[in-house]
């Protein structure tokens, strides 16, 4: 991630002002702001119960590590389903998705697992709220104000950085069924409205969302994995492949960038360059000046 | 799959001829070929040892379902490195990734775990090893024949449709280091090579590909996903979601298409523009007519 810190806006995204846009560094700070020190969720996420009016205090102080509790009957107050998600988060990224269920987090937090499920209803629901959890960092905020292509942008640079930050769920957030009342609906809602005021047909606007969320997820996926992850080592027979990563190497060096970094941006770069062709080809206009987005 | 079945070409990637070449489609089918019922690996990921003179066509009988055998010492021809690869590979998708390991492969092929290890050295080898079973699968030839916007295209549809064969393959080869004789490396050389006979500087054709990458893995993840995973459900406060997801729908109904194929053709249509822009603004052009492909 440290390499990524170094660009933290929506890049250079056409070479034009859109590169150093204030919204972009904002938003992206935002998000880096969020996803490694700010434990907040929203009330839907605490205490399905209700029972737990401690609940966000009580997770709050167990964000990073949870506090490991003597096995017996604890005090109903302490438990909460926000507590229990963000449990199940830090155990994913421990250990992988695969280790993570109602059991290893009832031992974690030292209570039966029965206890759990007062507020968690099994498995599944276990998985899709940490899915949750993390989509819920990913800042949306700039949708109320830049235009779609803008906002869209700064989107992928924030969502991105969310879920790099947490590896095992990116398989899990892109096959998962979204629940009833996922916040990640709430968050499609806000882009596809955006897209839709932006000029786009509604349904090019799930069309769209959906190719970039997949470019996102993959780039998420690669700036988890090491830097040298591609070393062809000292092999002779993939001349091209060496030449390419030694002075990719050289180059990025000298520039101070991640070659995470420098593939996303270039993804990116040129995934706006075709949606904005697309958008002129369709020959697309914002809606009627009273839908806009607040400048 | 099905749905894709029907689009098997590099798909409308800008409205021109590039749509029907027939390489798109004989690629395509190719890969869905191979993908589908060709065991076919080359020889140097078979038997490491050299011991086991009938290894190819021992594991070809075995490549869908292997004979379950006796617990006891198998003849030694009966194992190779490919036979315990493509069982590995099959475990992965019957149980996912985590439940893979030399032991599992022994129990399912009857032998010792340690009558594994004269073929692959230890669990890291063998998931590397399963890894390149799959990407040695994508189709490459194209680059022997087309222009680099075509023939990256065509891999960029053979890629995706492999790796979506075997989800959750997907993030391991997202994170996974190449090792030194990996067939992968070889794959990404033949790639790079002909960027740079397209024009491309090595260390931008490398960035290049990476970027790409990303969008065919996250896109193979969302290929992977059922069809209706973003159904919002029946709440109404997302009606811009709602509204586009049943706009989608009715659209897609019509053009006999899925959701996951329509939006891989939106994004690889949007990068490709922006892979051309960018190739146009650099002023690049192929490089000597001596080392451009074959037509």
């Amino acid at each position: 991630m440290s390499t990524t810190a170094k660009k933290p806006g929506g890049g250079d995204l056409g070479g034009d002002e859109r590169t150093n846009a204030p919204g972009a560094g904002a938003a992206s700070a935002a998000a880096a702001g969020r996803d490694d020190s700010d434990g907040a969720v929203p009330a839907e996420l605490v205490s399905r119960s209700g029972s737990a009016p401690r609940a966000g205090a009580a997770s709050g102080a167990s964000g990073a590590t949870a506090p490991k509790r003597r096995a017996g009957r604890p005090k109903t107050s302490v438990l909460s389903r926000r507590l229990i998600l963000e449990t199940g988060l830090r155990l994913i990224d421990e250990v992988g998705a695969h280790g993570v269920g109602m059991r290893a987090i009832a031992k974690e937090l030292g209570v039966r697992p029965s206890a759990l499920y007062n507020h968690v209803a099994g498995q599944d629901e276990l998985v899709a709220g940490v899915r949750e959890l993390v989509s819920d960092r990913i800042p949306v905020d700039m949708f109320a104000r830049e235009p779609w292509d803008v906002a869209l942008a700064e989107w992928a640079v924030g969502y991105r950085r969310t879920f790099a930050a947490h590896p095992p769920t990116i398989a899990l957030l892109a096959v998962l069924p979204l629940s009833e009342d996922s916040v990640t609906s709430r968050m499609y809602d806000t882009v596809i409205a955006a897209l839709m005021r932006g000029g786009w047909p509604a349904d090019r606007a799930l069309t769209l969302m959906v190719a970039l969320e997949s470019f996102i997820l993959g780039s998420a996926l690669d700036l988890a994995a090491d830097d040298d992850m591609l070393d062809p080592g000292p092999r002779t027979d993939v001349p091209a492949f060496s030449e390419a990563y030694r002075s990719r190497a050289e180059r990025l060096a000298a520039r101070g960038e991640g070659p995470a970094e420098a593939s996303f941006q270039l993804g990116l770069r040129a995934l706006f360059t075709g949606f904005r062709a697309e958008y002129a080809g369709l020959g697309l206009a914002p809606a009627e000046a009273g839908s806009r987005p607040r400048r």
